[in-house]
């Protein structure tokens, strides 16, 4: 199966990828994580992108804040999909990061998600990656069903 | 190779779509477009969404505005990766859309690209199927440099 | 007397519609509480809006936060008036949930409330129902009156 | 049956209420019409409230831009529901009436819908006073399935 | 000397108010407080309005949060100026406040200040009461006197 | 009575500007206007302001867009009342201007009108000059009737 | 006298960058222009950054609309100052471009100015060059003279 | 080597502004601080601007909230570059700081930063004096180098 990487503007955004590696770690979905910054090292992140459809990656997650550039570069220099995370600030609740991560120009796509959405990111990356996994997209329909039952009990249990 | 769905929430999405669609023919991609409504027809479009794996697709492009439910309601009926192309209407500028497309509840993820990015939702399509599709992905990076070279010439045009 | 439907998209929304039902008790008006997903339980919810009107609800009251398309997809699926309550998140205060909810389509209304107004949007079921329930009507005039005389309290107490 | 009360805050108004207007027809559903100003005639506005419930008004639009009041005030003055249409100005895109019309507080709903959302309100009010006029929500559910045949339609012939 | 009037939209704005008190007392001038709502006691409110000229306010400074109408609907029943304090919620950082404060019609103004601004709208009411009270104008300018010297002592003390 | 003055920022300003004088020279209030910008001519901004209430103005309308500092300046260099007008420009829809004119620090108020709000400028300023000029507030009240009545004719003659 | 660069986005942000190189021609300024893409043609842009210094620029304008990375990726591989022009694209009045380009990180600073606003972006520049070029300082000492005295012109044929 | 001025609008700018003057100290830069107000003590504020090329500064960055006039009023005053750092207050989340510093008017450029950069104001300052400091220059890549380094670090001892 092919591997998914999670790539962090900074260790700041650990909280928030964890979320997402917990997701891949449930659906027994190999990944790598790195610390890497659109402006403090571009190079190894450029590296990095450059290698990563030879490297077997399928799925690259950005996760950034702020001016958050870092899935656009990555997106600049692979035509693996790359999925961005807008990590929420202390001031404009995400929005920045959110339109920096999604407005991107025609040719070079990100995939966003929602802001802070950790969780969602690794969901989307199962998505692209079970299309070619059987396996996995049965799984995927499996937690899928784990989900609304999960609503379900909860609806029994409501006492409102 | 998978096939990618466009689904229009209205006939007034059409300039959008066309931008997608003329992606997805340059790059030889198979497609089918449909106008399908989460409000008018959501049972048509559960349908839809529910046969879509079965049917071939391997990814599914919604375009919609203002309370943009459309990709949101797709992503319920299938783990196929679901594109969501927020519209902009003439009131907010598609910030309305966009927020309704992109902040999707975990477990239930819309790779949503930029406001009225019909064009950026096909490359997205192209990315997540060229993953199983070594040929598409060289057509990818064959365009990316394409991209690189008009830049370049439009630099060595430019007179200011 | 016609019933109310709380609709809660998830049990996180739990302290705002308890807000709703105090009211709807105070009033003593009939309903009925259930946890159920536009995203993650899709089919319930249908099934649930499509009986609405035949099982004797005059109202439903939809409660979602984020892309929050629950109050949509109701509406989409009965001719019932659907009230929706935006939930603020930890992001966007609302902003999100708020334009998903109100900004829905010509033909397929939301009925929208404040944010976090889950006490409101019992008074608007209130409202509704009261139209053809006379003692009802009495009972809302009489609270309005009480919700007069308890500010002209506040105001024959202020000290400032 | 009810009527439903059109409540322009400006002529300049008037193309949105003909949108409610239509619906209103469309549904033969008796409605009346009147230009009225929160903050230029505000004792006129009260009276029709305050008459509102007597005079067999089962509900009331209200359409009013910028600080829109309007729906507020009317809501203030009456038990019967009230349904708020922002109108957008020529600067903020209509979030001003948007949020001026929907942040209601406690005790007194303004049913908001969409920015402009002139059909809209006419569809919400018709569906207040089709709870208890089981031959106008039949045409309701006739009108639904055939705005679901007119999109089948638009699908059939879509060309993309 | 014309009083100052202090009008609360509900007994959650006397934070805000007290700022106001504090700088009216300050200066010496006479002022009287009141809860009064828009929407819960609208005939208390324009009763206080239609009044407030002759029984010698010269300007009357109303505070109120979410859709704030207070401030309008008293400008609609009086030629008295009136001042707007936009109180913040705990969703949208007082904006709904503002713009429901501030876009009022043409004819009927409400002189804004910032949001939670109390003791601006009291240091408002002083300038135009000051116009026609020399001994006050001449406090007004004593009092920036003060603020220049209170910055230029803290700018004295800095470390940094 | 007291002189109002009229301060534009840019002669861009100039519609806006002659919708306050438009209002003044229906009341008979005497008025001056100048081009005057907070940052290309400070000097004689600051020296304007300083002179204004001994050269007999009751109140000054500053007109500005973008990072508007035109009001607040002035503001800060006397304690007659400053009254603010927000300009829309091209992108921001008047949003910049109008946080940069109301969100004043306490002691330096601003009475902020709506986005390009000439005309309630005008009325304002009536407003805080007819406190000390009973002729004047005798006008005010004509005109706030003929308001009303120009509202009242457009309702009988309201056809929809 | 160092250079100046204009780095372009894309052609379409040509008419901002006219605006641009019209203030460097009037002050005599040496510049170069070119159009490079931090996503089409990332490694031209970073060549050119790192070259920038010992090629003799002493500083870098970067236009760019939507999420506009370019002054922020040009940031990132140089110590030059980079001075960020948002620029306005048809949909969110440039707010996009605007965060995307001034919420940058700790370390790696983009000055950046208005939305649109080319010419300043090269008054910014001159300042920036002039600290070491006294001549320079001279002429935009002048230049500012001459823009008030342009203000007291039009202060002075003002009819109104 | 030229000086760089810290002005504070308040003294509650203070953590903020230490950020910057922790910059400045590191990289050995002289600096000198105050506080100054544009509304409060404007003449002071104008004075120090009208001197600060005289008086060795080759930078000026100044700290403001809310309505936040100091830069743009210190830009007016002199042709030394100007760093706006917006500041952050309670409501708002420091976008109208952002706008109020930023949307300035052609010749008369603010630099901004990001919401509460104090930090990144520095590194700006640094850019702009090492243009005619080569040793500064150097220990502007030397820092960068370490900023990289520093991130490569965290990747290596990431565990996620």
């Amino acid at each position: 199966m092919k591997k998914t990487a999670l790539i962090l503007g900074s260790d700041s955004d650990l909280p928030i990828a964890e979320k997402a590696a917990a997701v891949l770690k449930k659906l027994g979905m190999p990944y790598e994580a790195h610390i890497m910054s659109a402006h403090r090292t571009p190079e190894r992140t450029e590296a990095f992108a450059k290698a990563a459809h030879e490297n077997g990656f399928g799925a690259i997650i950005a996760f950034a804040g702020k001016a958050a550039h870092l899935a656009g570069v990555i997106a600049a220099n692979t035509c693996v999909p790359v999925i961005g995370v807008p990590i929420k600030g202390s001031d404009l609740g995400g929005l920045d990061a959110l339109l920096a991560t999604v407005q991107m120009p025609s040719g070079i796509p990100v995939a966003t998600v929602a802001i802070d959405g950790g969780a969602n990111a690794a969901w989307l990356a199962a998505r692209m990656i079970a299309s070619s996994e059987p396996e996995l997209y049965e799984k995927l329909l499996d937690e899928k069903n784990k989900m609304a039952e999960a609503v379900a009990a909860k609806d029994a249990a409501l006492s409102l």
